[in-house]
């Protein structure tokens, strides 16, 4: 297995991009990333494209033909390959780039995510997502993201004392980091209070703990780590790359405080690059609602079960503290296309270990952990990444 | 690079399986894999799905999570991945299967395809199927499959002087095939004048030039070459797995009678395996209308271009005959549940190859090719397979 590495990042701002359609956006992403490495689009030997349900959103499937049509790479008719596991479809395509690298089979790949969400209303972009979920045993019943991730929400409150103003530090936290980025889709802090006053939308969630309805796309170039330093003064090397599943619905797991999924991709990425979650200096976390990011914390095993909630209340995984997570804001409140997630969370990590993230920069920063979820933990994708 | 070989296989009845779900189906192809290799459950390293749309078929993404589940195996959190490149999803899985395990990350892993599509009605289906053309530029000004495919077939009558005769010469033959196989939707031979009365569906394709609408799944256990004979007393050989992209949209190819795809990946295969067209015994190629099997049969090699008609007319791809194309009866009688065509391809050349294709078994068959496309060409994938 070769070693590989990351050469190029690009991503577009996340929000609701009314003016740009689908297709202009992975192109903006990918061409970000390909002027950041300074390759040429011919060098390039494959793309993975993580998206969830333009079939659904935009009625477009065949979306691996049409990155590689617009992207201005059909030409050298490349291989190009879609793949999906809901929230987690960007980190799946990280993780395919890094084994088609890994291998030998390919030098330079480039691994795409995007999502266009609101070009249908609410109401219908609720019911797409809810596609995460077991259909026949969720989605049927009523189920919807939120009243998943309440449920584990309340049992997590109800076995271990988390606090609905432990969940609303997430969001203070990352509203607040969101405010450095650019690229973010909300940039303005809140309160404790604005969370706790905000419309109640699953109990105990309220709309301030959830992530939001997002268009963006985000593209990383990966290539061998022995040639990257032709291509870049830093190159970011990625050091674990591990993806797991679990049941896709949440009555048939043992423990629902818990994702399963996380805890052995987490073991696995540690094991693999000999570290410990005492040796990361940064994580970009799947905080698709506030519990989310306290299971994460948990489970990755930053801190112990249970007490993910009054670490964030204590201020822990702020910058500067002692681990910063979701520096870019999160899912949160940078924002959550669904397919690009995955991929604009190795963008921020590799930002911050190059030390180009600005006013959000967490100095020092040299690992860098990513933790990228589908549904509510039927799939599960962790990186590691090093200077 | 390991060498890699298909060490089981399954396939469920291709038709209108209206008394199965989606699960049941993926399940069924697996299991019957799984029992024909002989491996435990979990033995298996990774699982890749093939499907084009479940989110608009039945309403259901994340369908690596639900396979991994479904198919027992979330129990130990197995990575499993969903690919999609429409009509091309199946090629796809299997070939990321055979590229996990030649590079040495996986060791056993099963590569399946599903597609449920008879749950919507068929105005529905058609404009899902839609989707793996370019919306923006084709499905939006009305263009369905039918009548792009109905496109080339009129060029190629005009440059070529194909006939209507000949086309339906190769929707008699493939009849004829699935005759002989009872997992086949259609098993009931049809004429010349059948073909030639059925509706006009988009001039000059009629009813019968047509494959149907399918549900269906199917899947195949790959294992490197070396451990396959402890599986098994009939290992076969994946000699090339190749995939391409074009143009998504017809309008951007510079010869719309031929598929760039279909020829740079066959290229490529024969470069890899060191053979060339002459060498193949059998082959299975993606005929979702019967001109795209005449397309298929030059651009892969078989034929000179513009021969294809005349050469199916002739009986030169019948069983028996210079070239066997289609055994099974191919997309257009045996069905073509468009997620699995890809794996079902694989399953019919390993069982010819095995020697147990029963009446319609091709004699002293030792190498096969199998050809999968997504939508008009702008994804191919190649593989070579032998004893």
């Amino acid at each position: 297995m070769r070693d590989v590495a990351i050469i190029g990042i690009g991503c577009t701002n996340f929000g609701e991009l009314w003016d740009k359609s689908f297709r202009d956006i992975f192109v903006e992403a990918g061409v970000m990333a390909i002027e950041d490495a300074g390759v040429q689009g011919e060098e390039i030997d494959a793309i993975y494209l993580g998206n969830m349900s333009a079939g659904r959103f935009i009625e477009q499937e065949h979306l691996a033909s049409l990155a590689a049509d617009y992207a201005g790479l059909a030409s050298i008719n490349i291989p190009s390959t879609r793949v999906e596991a809901a929230c987690a479809s960007g980190g799946l395509a990280l993780r395919q780039a890094v084994l088609a690298v890994a291998s030998g089979y390919h030098d330079i790949v480039i691994a795409g995510g995007a999502e266009k969400m609101t070009d249908v209303d609410t109401d219908a972009t609720t019911d797409v997502l809810a596609a995460a979920a077991d259909r026949e045993w969720e989605g049927i019943m009523g189920a919807t993201f939120p009243s998943i991730y309440a449920m584990i929400a309340r049992l997590h409150m109800h076995k271990y004392g988390t606090t609905s103003e432990q969940l609303a530090a997430v969001a203070v936290k990352n509203h607040y980091n969101a405010s450095m980025n650019s690229r973010a889709q909300y940039q303005s802090p809140v309160s404790i209070e604005n969370v706790l006053n905000s419309s109640l939308i699953a109990d105990p969630l309220h709309l301030l703990d959830c992530s939001p309805i997002t268009d963006g796309a985000a593209a990383v170039i990966v290539a061998p780590a022995e040639i990257a330093k032709q291509y870049t003064d830093t190159p970011i090397h990625i050091l674990a790359s591990t993806q797991t599943s679990s049941t896709i619905a949440l009555h048939d797991r043992k423990d629902i405080t818990t994702l399963d999924s996380t805890v052995v991709a987490a073991n696995k990425a540690f094991n693999t690059a000999k570290l410990t979650p005492g040796d990361i200096d940064i994580a970009e976390v799947h905080d698709c609602f506030t519990i989310a990011e306290i299971l994460a914390i948990e489970d990755i095993g930053f801190f112990k079960k249970g007490e993910g909630g009054k670490a964030t209340e204590d201020g822990l995984t702020a910058i500067g503290a002692e681990i910063p997570v979701n520096a870019s804001g999160g899912l949160k409140a940078c924002g959550h296309p669904v397919g690009a997630t995955g991929i604009k969370q190795a963008v921020e990590i590799a930002e911050q270990l190059r030390g180009e993230a600005g006013r959000r920069q967490v100095e020092g920063a040299e690992i860098g952990l990513i933790h990228n979820v589908g549904g509510s933990g039927g799939t599960a994708v962790i990186h590691i990444l090093s200077t």
